[in-house]
């Protein structure tokens, strides 16, 4: 038994880690940090998990209380992760951050994105990116692991081979996508109360978006991301184009994904566009990609659930193998559909 | 490694028997049956489980495939069941049917609720009415179970403790219940499609819905149930109205609902009054129930999902018990929130 | 043209009223209080009205900008009307209440469903309950009304024929409704969160719905209500049931519902029954009713829109009574389906 | 009193057509023709509107019917409206299609995307290309107009300001729209069944999609043009990217469409990004757009409701211009919100 702690875990990446620990051979979560909910039981803060978790209470962070715990999984605000890494880091317990803290490995990064200077610069180096796919020997390895974020597992895992197969020009790629709410977390906005958004589809972010600067990193490109919200709680689709370097087959860059991404268990490619509730609840990936001669464009679709493989489920799976554990233990590549 | 089939495997419940089994120690679905789909490949029927069967096909119906089958589940239209039983059960498989064909004891309630006699009644004593939490013994020695419809499961459980415990007056029972689309099943009708249904609430099927003849049997009581449909996929509330038939403690009820299912993993009774989506792609039953002094009436309240608790989780969790497996295997009890 | 003032601009009812005024011969939204939006643009407040209002303000309550007014709305918090009605009232200027405050005649209700002494009970007897189809000739009399809240027009619509008819018990009612969510206002809470509602059915407020209260007055009857929260932004379905005093024909409480509101262009009777979409956006009320001889009961059901009939559309009605001009004059019954 | 027929009434543009109807001060809807439901009341097929038209009869086609007609409109499936247009001209009736069959000028246009040749090519001319904002006088003196599509409605509302002043090099445009389900129609399919489409976002159509056709024609420019299909009923909303011809104010774009737009009362441009749900129900567009300096592109976005601005709403609008009617009768540019 892995004894884990959740820093957050009163938000709904918190609550989804409960929910995928119940079913993990291995994991069981000990210590659930979660400030703004101290003190309540699990039940009263997910009552979804409650049948599991029956005795289970939510505390205030100490740093005493992670003697004995063999891990821990942050999913704090932005912002909050830098000031209890060195903590974690220093104890030598893995760590697997969901924040966007110490994704970027540039402080500079940091500066031109989130409009302020890294806090804590010197604990970047001890991060890997984290998606498995991508990084998996670098992450079995590693002491600490940054989690990517929702979008960009989503536009990365569709564009890496494209891009990497020289297929797409990299200063060309627009990465149009669309998240369900949740994406949004927990924390009460108009923007995301249900009389806003039933009904409603809009984009947000123009322009600005602070993911852009994790697809740039990975991708080595520069790219113009619109993320827009959906009424819908759960799962990203990214649409991603780019000019095509040279004409192709229609099918190459499908052909380019299904290679890349062959033996893996978590991701699917397939011929027709993914829809978003094929992954819900999971911790899969479907992807598909095309090349339109008509207008020298890649077009290339990916779908994830926000929540699993764009967190929790990436969480754990980097966990599994930090600890050298079955890789894919008490996750699923199945869909909740319909 | 049991061999399981499936009759019915391209509707809803088909799918997330496979879902389910996908993460189920022991089962394995190996034949599929589906007649209007035989020759499509899984991941054409059921996208959302196509990364966990690649390879695997559904097929038409042969009572030769059943060769080597340790198991078999039917989730077939109305009166499909009946058709097929008696093969299955000379060939002594134990056999899960989610069919209403075989949940009334007495033939005359079918002629009753389904307006035509029952064209198999003889094979109705092999059956056991399949909710766990209330026939488990008979359910473990049987090799045939009628797994209880979606609306009774949450109904019974609801009302079963209060009515044993002589609080309610059996003939003043009214189940006001709602569903989520999925429960009207796979098959196109207006009624379910996207643009009727988003954004609205209506009852249906007034005074004559043919799940009020299984509550019936179940509870001994005379039940007005009247359906209705929310925009949502999943889950089922069953709101359950009785008159008191004396003054009791206002938590009595709760208290006869806690009392009952204490050591039941699969139920969990809370004070408050539960939400579907807490239940949502689990094999949970979440359950509340008051006393109203001011108006002399019971009131209980009950969540499931009905594909799941409703449907394939109780399937499994049947199959469990009459294979001498863990009774939870392959079963959550933690809802799929948000 | 006719000057009106809402009190409460900046909430959906106000939105609400905001619209239907644009799309009414004589109706003028000239002063928008709303305090905690004060200064900003409607089209910042409402962006849904933004083009029809380019240059209007919302602004905070003073007395000094009623000079002028023809007409005032008023949709605030519950307690806030209290506060203001005075004021109003001596001024001379007709007024319509959406608000709790005015609607209960009787004191001792506020103190038994509020928990606290009515501030402002002198003022009573100056305001009328507004349902126009029941108190039309009052209403067009009125200085003040205190117009119906959502549940009890849905609920009081369908059963007060039933019960002046003497076909239903009066102590023997329960009223099963559910409602879209912006009948739990603009506030943000997590309750209405669309995390939280998107997928999910649940009851709330059980046995303790002040809205009973109302009800039990107009129907002078005893009644069990349970409201729920449905998956949609807009809309109600009252499902309301009563033991019959006899036996009777099954068509019979549907045909005591056409011979009451024969003449009445927004309520519409059907042998089917209704769905809330279609009446939304709209002043219209669908219902149907039906005697069960199996159970000896008699059901009823409504669906209205809780931001139209049961807000801001009912309110416009009164004040078109209040103010002689055409009773239907800027409303619709045409529901905006699909 | 302007009597009118409309071919195709059985559908939810038909059903929009007689809501929209129901409150213009001169249309009435006196034909209704739905083969399909021919026989069937207007109650049946289309019961938001039920009590507007209590006695009215859908019909089957008949050319005899057409006597007293003032006005012909048409929302009939692809190639339908081919085989009658001849009928409708040849008698001088004033015409609105709503089809594709007659938007495109060119007929080898039609064969490129429709695969196959028009069968009615010679009537092309007799068409004007229905948006009233950017072809109002011709319209105005148009006997038959082919009113616009949803998709390009939004389209090329967003940008033809932005290429007509030379921001936006016409060869590099993409589309990224997303529609909801309403967009495609009321024929069964298993597509846009609540269970499919509830909780889940995909793109469909990928670079083949016919509405790109009338987006290059009436912008003449090329355009990778990806559809999608959101969880809601009503609204498209359109992300429009293209690379800008040279650097610019990032505010630019967004003065253009202001200043193109100064006088349109249904089209409002805002800086801030529109959400479909302001425009649901109503005639209105809600647009935004801005110069990237940072990739060198202009975004540019579109709200409009599919069936409002993009359907029925832009029907009547094109007839009150061809009427000499008030072009805004009988139509909102304030959406139904929340």
């Amino acid at each position: 038994m892995i004894r884990m702690a959740i820093l957050g875990a009163s938000g709904y990446v918190g609550g989804e880690l409960l929910r995928l620990c119940a079913a993990h051979p291995q994991l069981r979560a000990t210590r659930l940090f979660g400030d703004s909910k101290a003190g309540q039981s699990v039940g009263a803060v997910h009552p979804h998990v409650a049948p599991a978790y029956r005795d289970a209470i939510v505390e205030s962070w100490s740093e005493a209380a992670l003697d004995g715990v063999d891990l821990v999984f942050a999913a704090l605000p932005h912002g909050e992760s830098k000031k209890l890494a060195g903590t974690i880091l220093d104890r030598g317990i893995p760590f697997v951050d969901l924040g966007a803290d110490f994704r970027l490995h540039d402080p500079a990064d940091y500066e031109r994105w989130y409009k302020e200077p890294h806090a804590a610069a010197d604990l970047l180096p001890n991060f890997v990116y984290g998606i498995p796919e991508l990084h998996r020997e670098t992450i079995r390895g590693a002491k600490a692991v940054a989690a990517a974020g929702c979008y960009p597992t989503a536009a990365i895992l569709a564009l890496k081979p494209l891009v990497e197969a020289g297929m797409v020009e990299p200063t060309s790629i627009i990465v149009d996508a669309a998240s369900g709410v949740s994406g949004a977390g927990r924390a009460l906005k108009e923007g995301t109360s249900f009389n806003t958004v039933d009904g409603s589809f809009a984009a947000y972010g123009l322009l600005s978006h602070r993911h852009t600067a994790e697809m740039e990193q990975e991708l080595g490109a520069t790219i113009l991301f619109t993320p827009h919200l959906v009424p819908m709680t759960r799962g990203i689709l990214a649409t991603c184009y780019g000019s095509a370097t040279r004409s192709m087959n229609p099918d190459a860059p499908l052909q380019a994904l299904r290679d890349a991404y062959a033996d893996e268990p978590f991701v699917h490619v397939t011929a027709d566009p993914p829809a978003t509730k094929w992954v819900a609840g999971s911790n899969a990936v479907q992807l598909t990609a095309r090349y339109d001669e008509r207008t020298g464009r890649v077009l290339a679709l990916s779908a994830i659930d926000n929540l699993g493989k764009g967190a929790a489920g990436q969480m754990i799976q980097c966990a599994n193998l930090m600890l050298g554990l079955d890789e894919g233990a008490g996750l699923s590549n199945c869909g909740v559909f319909p």
